[in-house]
């Protein structure tokens, strides 16, 4: 496989998880100086790693990044991945689960600051959802 | 529940996960000094948390703690979690991939580092077969 | 002792070092998506742990504490627990001991950011009090 | 050297790589709670450390602290050294270099939030240009 | 005070911390490559920050820093400080109480590895107890 | 750019970087369960990184891995690299004052404890020249 063809394998997948309207910002505003952090996403995690579907599925690869994002205190990605776990089939309460673990793995600083992350997440699911529905 | 009964529930999961061999050996000398730790360890980590067993599966537990043990770099946990990991129904091959995906979100060195302890846990434990299978 | 009882003797400690005010608000939205979390940090964190008054008081916890979540890089907490520190019998003088020792074990951005954190905590408790000695 | 010695070397060195306008805010509110960071940070941070440059030049010295702020999740200090990096002559290009780097050592959303944090500094860099340029 | 006037407060209070034959071995083999680190070490760390006796005593710089080494995963500098937090008044129980409450803020992870590295640390101050003892 | 021709890429600056002896070991031992990693490692962190010598030259990179590695706390990589940097050209006094900085920056367990692993390096190093020598 080329270079182009893992990074056009690697955004559809990204597409799917995060869904249109994330990648479509998160893309929109092509330079220079980002090109290769794109390329790299795209290429590297979304392509070579999620790509490797038939090893493991989606819906286990969120469980998996929203524990280690959680743990690392990105608090943007955890946002960006929550909206992926629900797209990968995840419910809210599983979601819930993991960060209760995080809480006794890393610690409750840990939770209490991915739950509020994670409820806004829902809040902004839900106001868009109420959005669309009132058209 | 009381503490004594979310004790033994946490003792017993305990025990199906990482097994009676390496739970005996932890609980073996059990004096004043590390006996709070062992009360929080089998109450709160393993009766509470891994005991909400409807909300999620240890499966699935098991595939967030390998992550973030790999992700905190705590390798004496990371090759007990291992061996619970497969006790829960993980294959081998799933665990690889948490790995992989360690590396991809917390960086080639996290991975590098959990691949050899995760290969010392095999190793460890296609030994113990093997004598035992000799016997 | 029952998990109720570890609940409300933790809910006792947690009013009494961070304040009705703050405990309210963290829990004025019961939901069943976030209980979990109050009860894990009413009974695990607050009960269990800082129930052990006995064994190490809360001023030393405090201490303890504040190092803790600023190595951790958890605003939130931080701020939170600044104030449950004055609770607690620290002077700022103290505060500021922790934060500096921080920047030695755990380098000057974590410093630079918690006294910036700190601060900001300072300033709040400050504004309210003048509110209160105004009224 | 004396303490009052290393101070004013680091201050020198402090404000020709930060830039006068972020030290003269940093320093333009003393009071005594903060004086002792100051102090640790002038002496030991730059004095002591950045002093050495015969050992090591500030370029270098600068693409090092890239990276481990980046890695230490620092994002207030992140964009304060972006400003110093360019300062001490390193490119738009190689400062992207480094966070790629950490990409790929301490993982993707490392990166990510890296990357949105040094857009940041560059447009606020490129917004004060052209209001000087307009004067 | 000098430079040299702070590294000599500093060796003191490192002495009377660590114990003479820690420092002995750690200073014994004085070369050009690790002579800064001994600088950085003996001025800053404990001529300035240890040297700040006045405004946080000893026992609490010792509760303050094992904590934060046990979050950051330093197991050698973990069993040094123990031993200096026992020269510095803390009891065993009051270092468990500290570990106790890194696994409620940090992780299970971190309060295991801890209290495996303490123990370590006890048993050996308790074999040179005992061989002094038969002399 | 293909992967395959991406991995060889990788592979080739690896071994110019790390040494054959390293990199042989390494790969020694192929077998499906690390292949994965080995075909990561190659072709996104040899080929695509640090393929990437246009932008940012060896011994800049090295300089950068030194000071993440040792923040992260990772002792097997940092031994390695420590190998891998003086082959990109930097001095012995030069990774001592990236070692010194991460203890500004990340504190002086961290610092401490990478002393140690590059010492350790070092004299491995030594060692190997001595007996090359004596053939």
């Amino acid at each position: 496989m080329t270079g182009a063809e893992m990074f056009e394998r690697g955004m559809t997948i990204r597409r799917e998880v995060l869904g249109d309207a994330y990648v479509n910002k998160a893309t929109s505003n092509p330079n220079p100086f980002n090109a290769p952090l794109q390329e790299l996403v795209a290429t590297y995690c979304w392509g070579w790693n999620w790509g490797r579907e038939e090893e493991l599925p989606r819906r286990d690869r969120s469980l998996i990044n929203l524990a280690m994002i959680a743990v690392l205190g990105r608090s943007h990605e955890l946002k960006i991945h929550t909206r992926g776990a629900l797209n990968n089939g995840l419910t809210r309460e599983e979601i819930r689960e993991v960060l209760l673990q995080v809480g006794i793995y890393a610690g409750i600083p840990a939770a209490v600051d991915s739950f509020r992350i994670v409820n806004e997440a829902f809040a902004e699911i839900d106001a868009e959802a109420q959005a669309g529905g009132a058209e």
